[in-house]
């Protein structure tokens, strides 16, 4: 029999775009023993999950729970339980993510009208506004932190135009929950998916949602018992709308399993219940307006070190995504022998990119956990100490010093 | 702002179907700092971990890995990147998880044709044959361990009727994975799907599923490529196959990712596979055979301390579930109230069932890491207190006597 050996992962310093690292107390609270899902000291602990969220959303929707997969579920969940054939989905695309909304929706056979921007821009809100008078979608869906362009794209006013048409409004904010400001009710988003391995730092795998009545009179329409449920009698389903086309992902079920009457659905993640409560706990003693302070002094200490260095960063800056530092690889490096070095003899993680921007830019992440002073200190360190065994010896000024300064650490 | 508490979930003798206590050693697993998910050392412990479950599973397919979501989540991936609209899927259902797959396999636009039986027996096999030959289905799918009513379907002689008409045998092997003998290779079954938090014993959060070359086709006739993750051109799609309707359960984008080519699709779940593979580790080190007999001891103490206190058990015998003992509920008794004063007053979880059999039958499950002597023996002693409690002083003899009788404990 093949031998495997003890689990012993080496230290990282992870400073990607996600998943990053994670608070030990978060870990720890893995490690607690499991209940039962029924237990009412779990539906306790998703009670109190479902208030917290609620705060880091900055929402008072009802709904305001975990879908029980990766980011990606959340985006699915809430555009498979809102889409129904042959709606008209209208989806300003700037980066990779934009994609993902239009690859989900035309699976949802939505009819998908986009709007395309160069890669490393937003869209002026203006533009999208034009769009939705002259599209009259039902739902618009747009990314609010892009991480493959690392751009931000601001939301206000298309919320405002969104709900004087009528509109539902659904906003990835995957890379931005808890790192940078996002108002679900006072921007009026309809419907928001979050990210935990980002700025909540806690592992992959769930994904945070919230929705609002608008968007729960459209799934409740589409509403379906599971037969195997049932005391008698057969499915409910309303006349007229098509049922939801997942089962795992469909938001009335999910909702109804979140609610007082706990109708059986899924399993709930245990463990990842009690990673997501205590880094919610965590955000919520550090306080929104103090962490997202905290996102943008390290940010702008990275950038202060990274200019130093010569690097150029990536993208319109007007723009930037405060907690994702794209940066330019410099002509003649092998932007993965940089980033395998920095981990292999450091390790330290710093990511690539996707599609046009494979082998342009290098990424990285400044988010929850990993936002921290030392993190920035010692990749900048590394970097530099990298570029130059790649023969870039001659960038510039010192990095670490520039960031340094930044902090303004005096001697 | 409101406090909350620091986590210290009650300890818990979980003899429920799932989920079932984790052995210690897993949970510690989850509270190791995480890695990228393009680490090396990461996709490793992911390479090492599809490795593991082939032994599990009983299989050579190369495609054995889990999806990122509760069980329903790997069941519903198999459906939906099997099952093309209009496809005929045979469903021979004998319990709630039967409904499951039929309520999937809806979603999925499938033409469902299903064959019921009373909730407490399963199929002869030889009837499923039949009804295969009659109805020339594409997809036959069916539940190996039907935990909503404790009962066991033998495959074998299915998987041989499928495999010589060349139609897809879907199994859900949920329940009985690493708790009972489940051959994927020599029953000839082309996809299945196992669970985490039932004899595997780790916490609920991820899906393990296997599918060989057959299955593998058909997933492959419908493939796309995200259009983000494209350096350029249009996504690939084959002529004449409609796509997926999930791109967070799509196969043929899944097993990209767990190739060698690691095309990004969701960032897996880190804290979640580390419990897998420790999960893992321990079934292999106990020998799937003596973890079989393992489970087939305690069932039969179980069974022997149950009959002895003058309960009765539900459904026929012949074709009971090891891992699951559903006893009929005595004449007057509330069984809520029991199963709420052996949670409250003695820390042990048992289940209730659905839809016809609600309030009818308690269900204990003897599972992984829960399936041992001394809860068996606690479970028993609490339970006869509980029920002298409730009135039911005469039910019989000494039900824990019995269950030590059968452990062979002298003094």
């Amino acid at each position: 029999m093949k031998i495997y050996k003890d689990l012993s992962p080496s230290p990282r310093i992870i400073m990607t775009p996600g998943p990053v690292e994670v608070d030990p107390r978060v870990l720890r609270a893995m490690s607690y023993p499991i209940l039962g899902q029924f237990d009412p000291e779990f539906t306790g602990l998703m009670n109190e999950s479902m208030e917290m969220l609620r705060d880091i959303f900055e929402t008072n929707n009802q709904w305001t729970y975990p879908v029980d997969g990766t980011s990606r579920s959340g985006i699915e969940a809430v555009l498979t339980s809102l889409i129904e054939h042959g709606d008209k989905v209208l989806i300003p695309i700037f980066g990779r993510f934009g994609y993902l909304l239009q690859e989900i929706a035309e699976r949802c056979l939505a009819e998908v009208v986009t709007l395309e921007k160069e890669w490393g821009s937003v869209f002026d809100p203006e533009e999208i506004i034009r769009a939705i008078h002259r599209e009259k979608p039902a739902i618009v869906a747009i990314v609010h932190g892009e991480t493959s362009t690392g751009r931000l794209q601001p939301l206000r006013e298309i919320g405002n135009a969104c709900r004087e048409l009528d509109i539902l409004l659904v906003v990835d904010a995957v890379a931005t929950l808890s790192g940078i400001p996002l108002k679900v009710d006072s921007w009026m988003l309809d419907a928001v998916i979050g990210g935990t391995q980002k700025c909540l730092s806690i592992p992959p795998g769930m994904a945070p949602i919230t929705y609002n009545e608008r968007a729960e009179r459209k799934i409740q329409q589409r509403k379906k018992v599971e037969r195997g449920l049932l005391v008698s009698g057969s499915p409910v389903s309303i006349g007229g709308h098509k049922s939801i086309q997942s089962n795992y992902l469909d938001l009335s079920q999910l909702q109804d399993y979140w609610s007082p009457a706990r109708l059986n659905h899924h399993t709930e993640m245990t463990s990842m219940l009690y990673a997501l409560r205590e880094g919610m706990r965590i955000v919520l003693e550090e306080g929104l307006p103090a962490r997202f302070d905290r996102h943008l002094e390290h940010e702008r200490a990275l950038v202060a070190g990274l200019e130093a260095m010569g690097l150029t960063l990536f993208g319109d800056s007007s723009c930037k995504l405060p907690v994702v530092t794209c940066i330019n690889i410099p002509d003649g490096i092998d932007g993965e022998s940089v980033r395998s070095m920095l981990l292999q003899q450091f390790g330290i993680e710093i990511a690539s990119s996707f599609g046009p921007l494979k082998g342009k830019i290098w990424r990285i992440g400044t988010m929850g956990y990993s936002c921290s002073k030392r993190n920035v200190l010692l990749t900048l360190g590394a970097l530099e100490a990298v570029l130059k065994r790649h023969g870039l010896s001659d960038l510039g000024g010192d990095g670490v010093q520039a960031a340094m300064d930044q902090y303004a650490i005096v001697n």
